[in-house]
């Protein structure tokens, strides 16, 4: 590991690299059994055990009756009912009738039922399997959704096979003035992506990933790298080709992967949303691709990038543009909380004119 | 109220009705202060007491310098800088100095430094109020971002007005037969939408919002109307023009609004989703539209809907195509937890033709 303090970085990792080398140092944790919980991920498919339902029930409220015995009754010529059983939605069919009659037409007579209106065989009925086969598919692995939640206590598979939530260690260099803004950020960040973010001091014992963030420059103070090595720990890539944020790092602990996050809050987190973000995901199990839904929009004005840095603009959206707030390198975290997105300009680009086609990634939920 | 036990409903409101029912009844609640937490709703815009930053500070790490003794400096050429303090990004800039001079373009000699490249005046400073003026809006009302909770102790505003969260009271019947499948997912459905269910029998004191899940239609045994009323609550709507889920209702205890949510679970989650959610998110304030996102896709096959209903019809999406699961009174909770998301047919309609463009609302988050 080269000091660059005071000396600057002399070359910086592609941002390429950086992906390719988290994906190398994390893969989803094993498994534990816990009650169905919304919004974990589920660690493997869940195949339904048996037919559902396991009889043929009431889909709606009626009469269970036999739907022979309504040919041809009408409000004009109702017909008796020999088989004829108030029942529920959700019931099991009684032995001998095969479909429910609605209220509207269906007639009480004292103890007996004149049909009103016919009805086809198996109207109202929900069939045995109807709805899955014993061994079917159920639940596909991946985040529970609540409706996910109720079938799998349907099914019983209570309790369920998650992935074992990762435990993310915080150790966050107090700031230079005022109060210590990466932190709740942080927490708030790593919660978002699945995760249990806590403080701890290296070399942070039990952590499946940790964030060390601020300090990592080339200033007189930016002592996060020699932490990291008194430590016990290796800092394979410091320095990476993007805007804002190119003091990150990557490196590891007894096996545990850790990343150097920028102290400028604006940095820290562009930095997070581009690596750290992936590495608590994977982690987490989490398929889905990034930690923000994108669209495309039209570029209002010219995006300007520095070819040789990926670089994260933050713009302002509406309804027929993206507009950049400014250059990559001169954001701010009031710039990353007016904006409602951002763009990613790859290394190789000097940017994107006006009236180009942008993907835009989205703040907001 | 009329009684519709054994009957069935004689009319249904339309969806529209219901919803303008729920925008009548439903405001977001009074804020309350907080310590800034991530995810809760920030009551009214937050304005920067102060310019920020407050006086000029360096934006990277290097030397502070007077700009006009760099001019004409180089590799070649080293000048002597007179002033010259070493500087961490983040700190005030000493007075007399107006550029932070990279360290690769200077040359301590023992205490005195030369620079060897020109700097601009201003280079690599933040100026004061650059990042945002005093009285600018710096955060907007609206859910809270983890770098809006960052920006908001930078500016000390900690504790911050939020809205008060919602406290929906839920009224679950017992299942007729098996596990209680509603309670879990309606926990989770609440919770997703910036509120706190509760598990609490009628007439549910001091709930912001009360959800009565299941014996809400025409069966034997559907109570739910009855208990309302025996709890002292009146049923302003009962049966409204949705598949599924025509039984659900409207109506209030004490002034707070009342909903009945149909007890088969798929016909409860579309009920929750278009009534429920929109009720839990106005009272959180949460300013969007509906709890999901919504992508345009073309139908696979035709979408087939009765004329009267609103019907909500579940689908699957691949990359070309949206693909109905079936018709919306055939659904089941199976078909929730395939579908990818739903598409809804107005009242007025008899379905799309397959190609047709449709939106589609994604339950994926």
């Amino acid at each position: 590991m080269t000091d660059i303090r005071l000396i600057g970085f002399s070359s910086r990792a592609p941002l390429t690299d950086a992906l390719a080398w988290i994906d190398a140092h994390t893969a989803a944790l094993p498994a534990e059994l816990v009650a169905a919980a919304a919004g974990r991920v589920l660690a493997a498919p869940v195949a339904g055990p048996v037919d559902w339902p396991g009889v043929d029930c009431a889909a709606v409220d009626g009469y269970a009756v036999q739907a022979g015995e309504t040919e041809g009754a009408s409000e004009y010529n109702p017909l008796p009912l020999s088989a004829h059983t108030l029942i529920a939605a959700g019931l099991p069919m009684p032995a001998g009738t095969d479909a429910v009659l609605p209220f509207a037409s269906a007639q009480p007579r004292g103890p007996a039922l004149d049909g009103l209106a016919p009805i086809a065989r198996g109207a109202g009925v929900d069939r045995r399997g109807s709805a899955m086969r014993a061994g079917d598919e159920a639940v596909a692995a991946g985040t529970l959704l609540p409706q996910s939640i109720a079938l799998l206590l349907a099914l019983g598979a209570d309790p369920v096979a998650v992935v074992r939530q990762p435990r993310v260690a915080l150790v966050v260099a107090g700031p230079k003035s005022g109060p210590d803004l990466l932190s709740p950020m942080l927490h708030a960040l790593v919660a978002r992506d699945g995760a249990v973010a806590e403080a701890m001091p290296l070399p942070a014992t039990g952590a499946d990933l940790i964030l060390i963030a601020g300090r990592t420059g080339a200033g007189p103070d930016d002592g996060a790298p020699l932490a990291l090595a008194d430590a016990g720990g290796v800092l394979d890539v410091h320095g990476i080709a993007v805007r804002p944020g190119d003091s990150a790092g990557l490196g590891r602990i007894d096996g545990v992967p850790v990343l150097l996050l920028p102290g400028a809050p604006h940095a820290c987190l562009a930095i997070y949303d581009l690596l750290a973000a992936r590495a608590v995901r994977r982690l987490a199990g989490v398929q889905l691709a990034g930690p923000y839904g994108s669209i495309e929009k039209t570029l209002g004005r010219k995006a300007v990038s520095a070819v040789g840095f990926t670089d994260v603009i933050q713009v302002r959206v509406d309804a027929a543009h993206a507009t950049p707030l400014g250059p990559a390198d001169a954001g701010t975290l009031a710039s990353a909380v007016r904006a409602d997105g951002f763009i990613i300009v790859p290394e190789t680009s000097e940017g994107f004119p006006a009236g180009a086609t942008v993907r835009v990634h989205i703040y907001r939920p």
